[in-house]
């Protein structure tokens, strides 16, 4: 399924990249195709993740980057991202003291690799410079400055940002406003409002020489420090380089607020539920497989329809003891003529499937059994293959934990 | 549980505003309490709504205003939040030629009141200016403007606005930037960064007394019509009047990208998930009810202890015949020893909740069955409240009719 550790697909999927040894695989400086100059020196990349933020505006108490998303904290999917990419050779994540253990069991549990950690400061700025220290002895060609709490970055936007830092020595990725921006007067009316189009909001990643980026903020001053919000503006000021400017995708928005953990966790169950794994049990197995296949493809997007494959993955997985990055989730369907077979003992024989879903789900694997109705009437055949993959469909994209475990009825 | 119209809950509920009769009881005036200026006139006061985008920021092919949440289109939910506030007099809502009567069946479908349409123009200014038209005859003292995709306007930010309105002329929602603006170079790099501190993003709702801002687009350039973003600006430039500019919460977000969409779901459903009702239906009830609502407790937020007013509201709804804003989930609770009655039969004599659910799910009530272990073993009693608990509080949250009409076991 996943032929080696560059060639990963782009959206989140079962991740594998802790896997031992596959971190020697990673080359060590960026590719010089895909946008990069001709002839241009590949040079290498390391990454930054300022995480020291306490998430004031969320309205919770854990800060935002390690607010839990399908159980994972937010960061985890961030640095996933990141280490997806195998020519980023480094990534330093800048934490507070308080929550240096706690990033450290999160690296661990979840196999992250190429993962440094610096003490981050009193400002996103300071822990920025914190961050650059710790890189400055083995220091990087370019350094990529990201958010934790950014998850969906892509390698294109990546790529496209250190490609333009490469070339006008400081990049960053930007986004066309979504409201006008006003500017208050001191008593709190309408001085002016800006032109929309002549504006964009300066989003990450953002990418820099690191000779100019590190010198910008060895100069910069402590007010700077405190108020200032914008790098660019540091490489601008302190180092006299102009950022070429990246338009990027929806997608690099920043969780800020409980509202966009809601829609990070909807964006990252709609990616995973992509593919699907359905295991038949009846000796009508082969026509009755294919035929919910069918109807299921109406239901979710995309069905893998390989199932032997992703059987395969999944006792790959079970010998390596990997973690999950993703529940799974895994439906038994059993097809019976209720016509011909009361439901009551048939729905008791499958009474295993309970206990065996509660053993899953401590490895973070939903496991619910579908008895289907498979009817010699035509009509009430479909109804059921069509509420079955209602019910399939339901139970991938919800992926509730509490609902695992149960005999469902189509 | 809903003493009269003015007095409803902010958040949203089941809505009965659309109650025939109810509308007389709504004043025609401002209510001078709460902010106004002592003293000051009552004022009457409408809201036009612009909804005539395309939404091609969504990605999707229909209008972001009529995608669905929880099968009811965006914009049902923005008129319920105004219709709610008995001092709006009259809601224009300005759509498009094409649109017309898809707007109008989402009126009649969900029992709006007080709307009235008028044709949206080309552009954004150009439908506003087609829904002040459309009140020009009868005019009111306050003109509020709000978008179709802020689902989540309370009362108390409309009453901000319109007070400050009728001191100042105008008045708008502003909100901390997210993201620093940046303005661009003409070969698309840095030209400078703005200071986050000293500019907002300029929101919405916004209020103006009505011959301002009439005034305003009588005189409004082509150039302004057609580019313009900004009614405050309008009121500056053209009716000479410095805005209010008033701090609103961050739930006023406009619903832009398909992630928001998922974000206002989750809100919705959050909010409709603080009231529960749970019916248990065993001679054990009052113990097990007992026991069962505490667990659930832990498990939502906020549990409606007293069953029997909500099931007079469901009565009172069942024969008021008006429609269910949103899914409502019905947990029928079946108390059983499975140590002395075998499960096989109890589960088939529950069947009948199957098609008593197929015809619930018509009149959007999502039924389900819950046969909970009711054992003498303390410990496997905690265990059985537990995962009923969970398995309620899932189907409360996730509000999947694609799961209604199982019966599942604790």
């Amino acid at each position: 399924m996943e032929p080696g550790p560059c060639s990963r697909p782009a959206e989140p999927g079962i991740c594998v990249s802790g896997s031992p040894g596959a971190g020697s695989a990673f080359p060590a400086s960026l590719p010089s195709g895909a946008g990069a100059e001709p002839g241009s020196r590949p040079g290498t990349v390391a990454a930054v993740l300022p995480a020291g933020g306490c998430g004031e505006r969320m309205g919770v108490r854990t800060p935002k980057q390690f607010c839990r998303v399908l159980e994972r904290p937010l960061i985890s999917y961030t640095l996933q991202a990141l280490e997806r990419v195998c020519w980023i050779k480094d990534i330093v994540v800048a934490v507070t003291a308080e929550n240096m253990e706690a990033m450290r069991s999160i690296i661990q549990r979840y196999g992250h690799k190429r993962i440094s950690l610096a003490e981050a400061g009193a400002t996103r700025h300071r822990s920025i410079f914190n961050g650059l220290k710790a890189l400055a002895e083995d220091q990087p060609d370019v350094v990529i400055i990201h958010d934790a709490v950014r998850p969906f970055v892509e390698e294109d936007i990546l790529l496209r940002v250190v490609t333009a830092a490469k070339e006008h020595g400081a990049a960053g990725a930007i986004r066309p406003l979504v409201s006008t921006v006003i500017s208050p007067s001191a008593d709190g009316c309408l001085e002016h409002s800006l032109d929309r189009a002549k504006h964009r909001a300066s989003e990450m990643p953002q990418a820099f020489l690191f000779d100019v980026i590190y010198k910008a903020y060895q100069q910069c001053s402590d007010y700077d420090f405190e108020f200032g919000t914008e790098c660019l503006q540091l490489a601008l000021k302190y180092s006299h380089t102009k950022a070429k400017l990246v338009e990027g995708p929806p997608d690099l928005w920043k969780v800020t607020y409980k509202r966009d953990l809601h829609a990070a966790e909807s964006v990252i169950k709609e990616k995973i539920s992509q593919e699907i794994c359905v295991v038949m049990n009846t000796k009508d197995e082969e026509s009755a497989g294919h035929l919910l296949k069918e109807v299921l493809k109406k239901e979710l997007n995309v069905v893998s329809s390989d199932f032997q494959e992703i059987q395969k993955f999944l006792s790959t997985l079970e010998e390596s003891g990997l973690p999950l990055l993703y529940p799974v989730v895994v439906v038994l369907v059993h097809c019976c003529d209720l016509t011909l077979a009361p439901l009551a003992p048939k729905m008791e024989s499958l009474m295993w499937i309970r206990s065996l879903a509660e053993d899953m789900k401590k490895r973070n694997v939903l496991l619910s059994g579908l008895l289907l109705n498979y009817s010699k009437d035509e009509q009430k055949l479909q109804e059921s293959f069509q509420q079955g993959a209602s019910i399939i469909a339901a139970l991938v994209k919800e992926r509730s934990s509490a609902l695992a475990g149960q005999l469902l009825l189509a």
